[in-house]
C-alpha cells in the first residue's frame, strides 16, 4: 500500500549534515556594519553561548547530535514519511507525491528541530534563561517547548498584534511554562520608547528582537536565541532531509525534486540540504523554495549584505534581500513574512544549486484546501506555499506523462490558522502585490555596503 | 531506547473485534419506550442505514474492516504507541507507562476510526447526507472529515454556546466541506420551537440531537449518525485496543492495567475490548474508566434503563445512568459531559469485568500539565482523565515496588482547549459538586420501566 514510510527509532541520524563542507562557493562572513570587517565569535558571545557560535562558522561536515538532544527528538521523531496517495489520485498524475509531517510535533512545526538542540547547547554552557521574538507564535511556541525539556526559562517577545489576535500560541507558551509579553513592552529600554511613541503600538518582528536581544544581553546568565536565518539553525533542520532520504531509501525512491516553503529558509533548508549535497555531487535533482509572491526574496531580490533585523542591531549578512526595512503584507503566512533569506540558501540560490518560486496568498490557500480535502491533514499557510508548487509540477509531470517522484516538506499543521481558512472560504482574503520600485529604494541604502 | 513503538501499514488489523460474541452476559436489547418491547431493526430504519443496524446486533466475533475503509485509515493509522519515558522519570515510578496517540488523526481524536467506516456504510448503502449533532465539535469535525473522503454531504447542528465559543472545531468542518449551524436552529420543526421561546437560546446536546434526527429521517436520502454509545460505534474503535495489543506483543509487553477516559465510552472501549476479550478468557488484568467526578455515570449511577438523549426520542438503552434529565456541570472536557455510558461497557462494568473511577476537573488539569510538561503533547481535557488516573496507578506501583505495565488511550490532543488550560494555569477553573438527591429524582422517573 506504501501509505506511510517509517522509520524505526534506531534508525534516527544520529549526525547533522553540515553543507559549509560541501558548499562550492562559501557563505560570506557576516560584516560589522561600521567597519566593514569580518566580525569575529567574541562580538556575538554576548548574544549566542560560545558552543552555538562555534557551530555557526564550523566546517566539519557531519556533526553528531548529542545523546541528551536525540533522546529529546525522540518525543516525537522520526516524523513519518507519507505517500500523498489521495491527491495523486485528485491530480490524476503519474507523479509519486511524499510529504514529510513535521507537523506531529508537540508545537506543530519543524521549529523544535532547532529549539531543543539550541536548548540543549545552551544549558550545557551554563545558561539559565532564553530569550527570544516570536510573529505568529510558532517559534516562541517551539522555544518555550523546549526550554521547558531541559529545565530553562523562557521569555518570549511576542508580536502585539499577534499577541492579541492569536492567543492560542501564547497559551501553548504557558501550558509549557513559558512567559509571553506583548512587545513592545515596557519591560526593556526599547519597548519603553515605542511605548512611549503610542501606548496601543502593535509590534513588530525588528521591534520585538531588538527587545529580546537587549533582555538577553542585560539579564544574568541569559542569552538570544533566533529560529531561523543562521548556519547553526539550518544545521539542526537538516535532520528532516537526512530521514527522508533514509525514507525514501527504504522503499527503492529517489525524489527528481524537492519543494519546501521559504520565509528565513530554515524548513526549506531542512529537507533539501542533504539532497544539495547529492547535487553537488552530480547527481540530477531540482530542488525548489516556495515563497510568497508577497514577500519574493530570492525571486524578487538581491544578493547583498543586508541587516537581518529592520532595527540595524545584528551584523550585515551576505543575503538574497528586499531590504531590511521593506515591511511584507499582512499575509496569514507569518512565518514566511522576512525581507531576507538564510545566508546559506542564498549562496546556493547564486550559485543555481536550488531555485525559487513564488505563489501569491490566493493560490496557496487553494492548494491548501486541496490538500485538506484529499489528503485530510490541515496544512499551515506557510506549508500552503510548498503543495502549491507541488500541484503545479505533479500537474506537469501529467502533461508531460512522467514518473517524477516529488518530496516536499509538510513543515507544520494549520489547526491554529484556521480563522485564515475561514477568510479564504467566504472570499475575504486578498492578494498583495509587491510595489517593486520601493524595494529598489530601500536596496538603494545598501550600496555603501560590500557586495558578497 | 523503546519509545516509539511503531506498527508497519501491512501489520494494521483487517478486522474490528466485536466483544458481543464472548460477553459472559449479552447487552439487553433496546426497548420501545410506549412498549417496554424490544424494538425491532425496520424500527430504527429511517434513522441508520441497515448494514450499520445490523452491524448494531451482530454477534459475529470478527468483522471484516472493508478494503475502502482500511484505506482512509492509512490517513493517519496504525497510529503510534509510545512509552512514556519522561512522565515514568518524573515520578520515579518501576511502572513502564505506554500511551496510544490518537491525537494524529486529522481532526485530533479517535472519532474518525468510527466516522470513517459510518460513512463508508452509507455511502454504499446509497445515502447521500449525513445528519448530527455536537457539543464542543470533537465528533462533528471528525464526521465532517470522513464525509468530505466519501463524497457525502455532512450536516452538523452545533449546540449554539460552542458554536460561539470554539469557532475553531466550525472552521474545521468547514474546511472538509461540512455545514455547520447553531442549534437550535431554524432549519428544523424541533429548533423552531425551542426559537420561538428564545431567540437566542444557548442549546444543549438533547436538543442538537433532536433537529438532527428530525433532519435526518425528513430529507431525501440522509441517515443520522452518532459518535458514541452505540456497539457498532465501539465496534469500529476497537482498532485502537487491537492495534495496541500488537505493539506491545512486538517488544515482549503485555499490560496489567488498561486505561481509558469514558464519556459515552466508545474511546475507553476502543482501546481496552481487546483486552476485556483476554480477560474473559482468564488472563488477569484490570481495566479502568477514568469518569468525571461531576458527570459519574458509572461510579455514582444506577444500572436501568433509560433514554439515549434528553429529548426521549431514542429507544430505552440498559445502562448505567444518572438520569436522561441529568445536566452535567459545564466542565472542559465536553465530550464526558453524557447522562448514560455505552450499553457494552455498562454492561461490563456490572459484571465487574471493567471498573471506574471518577476525578474532579482540577485533579485532571493538574495531570494534563504534567503529562504537557514530561512527554510535550499537550492532552485534551477529556485524556486528562485517564493520565490522573493513569499517575495514581504509577504512584501506587512506586510505592508497591511493582513494575507494572500501564496502556493507556491518548484520545485526543489539546490544542483546541487551550484557553481551558489558562483558565486553569490562571487560577479559574472550578470543581462541581454533583447534587446526589437530585440524580436519585431523576433515576425515579424510570422506575416504570423494566430494570436490566
Amino acid at each position: 500500500m506504501n501509505r506511510q514510510i517509517l522509520l524505526n527509532e534506531k534508525d534516527i541520524p544520529k549526525q547533522w549534515y553540515n553543507i559549509q563542507a560541501d558548499m562550492p562557493t562559501p557563505v560570506p562572513p557576516p560584516l560589522n556594519p561600521a567597519t566593514g570587517q569580518p566580525i569575529t565569535p567574541d562580538m556575538l558571545a554576548p548574544v549566542f553561548p560560545m558552543n552555538l557560535i562555534e557551530q555557526e562558522v564550523s566546517t566539519e561536515r557531519w556533526i553528531n547530535i548529542p545523546d541528551e538532544v536525540l533522546e529529546k527528538y525522540l518525543i516525537w521523531r522520526p516524523t513519518p514519511l507519507y505517500r500523498a496517495v489521495f491527491l495523486e489520485k485528485f491530480l490524476g498524475t503519474p507523479a509519486r507525491i511524499y510529504f514529510k509531517n513535521e507537523g506531529v510535533s508537540p508545537p506543530g512545526s519543524h521549529k523544535p528541530n532547532t529549539a531543543m538542540a539550541q536548548a540543549y547547547y545552551n544549558k550545557v554552557f551554563g545558561i539559565k534563561r532564553i530569550a527570544t521574538e516570536t510573529g505568529a507564535g510558532q517559534w516562541g511556541s517551539a522555544l518555550a517547548f523546549a526550554c521547558n525539556q531541559f529545565g530553562l526559562e523562557c521569555k518570549v517577545y511576542m508580536v502585539r498584534i499577534s499577541y492579541n489576535q492569536k492567543p492560542y500560541r501564547r497559551l501553548m507558551m504557558e501550558t509549557w511554562g513559558g512567559k509571553c509579553v506583548p512587545s513592545p513592552s515596557p519591560e526593556t529600554n526599547a519597548g519603553k520608547k515605542f511605548l512611549a511613541q503610542n501606548p496601543e503600538h502593535p509590534g513588530s518582528l525588528g521591534i520585538a528582537i531588538s527587545e529580546a536581544i537587549e533582555d538577553a544581553v542585560t539579564t544574568k546568565d541569559s542569552r538570544y536565541s533566533l529560529g531561523s536565518v543562521l548556519n547553526h539553525v539550518l544545521l539542526h533542520q537538516t535532520i528532516i532531509g537526512l530521514e527522508s532520504h533514509k525514507q525514501l531509501g527504504s522503499i527503492g525512491e529517489y525524489p527528481d525534486i524537492v519543494i519546501g516553503c521559504a520565509g528565513g529558509g530554515s524548513n526549506f533548508a531542512g529537507v533539501s540540504l542533504a539532497f544539495v549535497r547529492d547535487k553537488i555531487h552530480g547527481k540530477k535533482i531540482q530542488i525548489i523554495a516556495a515563497e510568497p509572491a508577497s514577500c519574493p526574496s530570492i525571486t524578487k531580490g538581491s544578493y547583498v549584505y543586508d541587516f537581518g533585523d529592520t532595527a540595524e542591531t545584528t551584523p550585515l549578512l551576505a543575503m538574497y534581500s528586499l531590504g531590511h526595512g521593506f515591511v511584507p503584507a499582512p499575509i496569514h503566512a507569518g512565518g514566511l513574512r522576512y525581507h531576507g533569506m538564510a545566508p546559506i540558501v542564498s549562496r546556493l540560490a547564486a550559485d543555481k544549486l536550488i531555485e525559487a518560486r513564488a505563489y501569491t496568498q490566493l493560490e496557496t490557500f487553494a492548494a491548501g484546501i486541496i490538500f485538506a480535502r484529499t489528503e485530510g491533514f490541515i496544512p499551515a499557510p506557510e506549508t500552503n506555499h510548498a503543495i502549491a508548487c507541488v500541484i503545479e509540477e505533479a500537474k506537469k509531470a501529467k502533461e508531460e506523462g512522467k514518473e517524477k517522484v516529488i518530496l516536499m516538506n509538510w513543515s507544520g499543521h494549520g489547526i491554529i490558522d484556521l480563522s485564515a481558512y475561514d477568510a479564504y472560504l467566504s472570499g475575504k482574503l486578498e492578494d498583495y502585490v509587491l510595489p517593486d520600485d520601493e524595494i529598489q529604494k530601500l536596496l538603494k541604502d545598501l550600496e555603501k555596503f560590500p557586495r558578497p
